[in-house]
């Protein structure tokens, strides 16, 4: 099963994607977003629940969860990576937040803040909590985990490296683009391990990994995470990234205007999101 | 104006403390929950409006704000910490998240861990975001503070040091006590700053400083923060510690069950939370 959430004729609804076509749920027996159902536990209803058809190319798709609980990632979780940084590998996960407010569609534009040139990508592979749970073993992870999508954690590195936090540098508005769907375990045939994931910037492939070679996979970041706190349907983790960061390239090879930056992962599909300048607006 | 959120008879609602009574809130034309009073702009109302009264002493308060949308803390940020802890002076703020799930209200338990016997206390101002802004100058900062309020930002100190981003530490379930109202400006005397800090463990003085000490005060945190992404109405930002916390003295002095730890902060009033053992609950 893959849910969506889309906008048609002007209204967002909550979806089931097949093939080219969306089920639109939203006059189904079902709450109305896909974090209400996963604080239901309605999933099992979303998956065979049936309502009208919407041609995939007519919609848009918008970020799964508009607001998760929390969004929480993992720093330096492939060896590659881990040695472009030149750091060390990390005996525990490090683990760090992007505000809820970073969140933007699979397909929707990401700012070049206007406080920053060195803006960066990271291709992961992100999972979303189904149940609440605690103290959770890693064999029994799989059972908390409601599905899989992909994220790009966009970084904004000179911002993220004054501070050891990282905090302000993970967390720019429009910095966490997520989608297209969330996919349950079973449409990757089981297992979240051994999926290749890409990231191309306007096509030109620049991270090309699998997910196999993560250091702490989510089972273990469940568990690691579920020591301290209480996890949340609707909660979004995100793995870590690859080699291949801009950052990383001599010279660095910054992500500009006008760049598209595309990250894609076997089986849970792929997002595509153009670079532009951040827009001139002060909300106060 | 000092609003709170309390329980009384079985419900939790809105209300409006007057010296030892309450006005509930709960029937008067307002949104049932200070968050979303904040996000409604309604605050003028929450004010004015009337409603019949309950003893304080009869009630139970609880978080202001049960869920915020975002909890940001800052490091480092009295001289005094800054030199028990060995660090050098910050040179911009160091910012870090608490994860929604370690709220907790300003008279209940402290956990505890199972994980750890670290436990240490942070006596802290805060302050909640009234308005959706981004890009603030610190100079109109004022503008989108809501008010103020105390905050316990309870800390395991082996799991924030294991890694630099503070994360994991910072965020234990319960380990965000914060009240034990939301405190208008008006009602401290026009300003945030001079206002005297104090956190007692078992009645023993340990930590005692001014809000007019702190090397990055609200306001520019504010700029700091909105520079990189939207705050919102609800947003809850800690402004750091002075010295004085357990793990900086020789040898450290851990929390322990039984330990009633006090924050007070003169204007805002007081927080008091016993130590508790962790409950033997596995949530699954």
């Amino acid at each position: 099963m893959k849910l969506v959430t889309f906008t048609h004729r002007g209204s967002t609804r909550l979806g089931r994607l097949e093939g080219e076509e969306i089920v639109d749920l939203s006059g189904a027996a079902l709450p109305a977003t896909l974090l209400a159902v996963l604080e239901a536990g309605a999933l099992e209803e979303a998956s065979r629940l049936d309502g009208p058809r919407v041609e995939l190319s007519a919609a848009r798709l918008e970020a799964p969860i508009a607001r998760p609980p929390k969004i929480l990632a993992v720093g330096l979780n492939y060896a590659d990576h881990v040695a472009e940084t030149g750091r060390e590998t990390p005996t525990l996960p490090i683990v760090f937040n992007k505000q809820s407010t970073s969140i933007t569609g699979p397909f929707d534009p990401i700012h070049l803040p206007k406080a920053s040139s060195q803006l960066d990508y990271e291709g992961e592979l992100a999972f979303v909590i189904g149940r609440r749970c605690r103290h959770v073993p890693k064999a029994r992870a799989h059972e908390v985990i409601a599905g899989y999508l992909v994220l790009n954690d966009v970084s904004v590195r000179d911002w993220q490296r004054r501070s050891p936090t990282m905090t302000m540098g993970k967390s720019f508005d429009t910095h966490c683009p997520l989608g297209p769907a969330l996919v349950s375990v079973d449409e990757i045939g089981g297992s979240p391990a051994g999926l290749a994931l890409r990231t191309l910037v306007n096509g030109e492939l620049r991270q090309h990994s699998n997910t196999k070679e993560l250091i702490f996979d989510g089972f273990e970041i469940v568990e690691h995470l579920s020591t301290a706190f209480t996890l949340e349907p609707g909660d979004v983790i995100s793995t870590g990234t690859c080699g291949g960061v801009a950052g990383a390239m001599q010279p660095p090879r910054w992500l500009v205007a006008g760049d598209v930056v595309r990250v894609e992962i076997d089986g849970l599909g792929a997002i595509e999101n153009t670079v532009v300048l951040e827009p001139d607006t002060q909300l106060l």
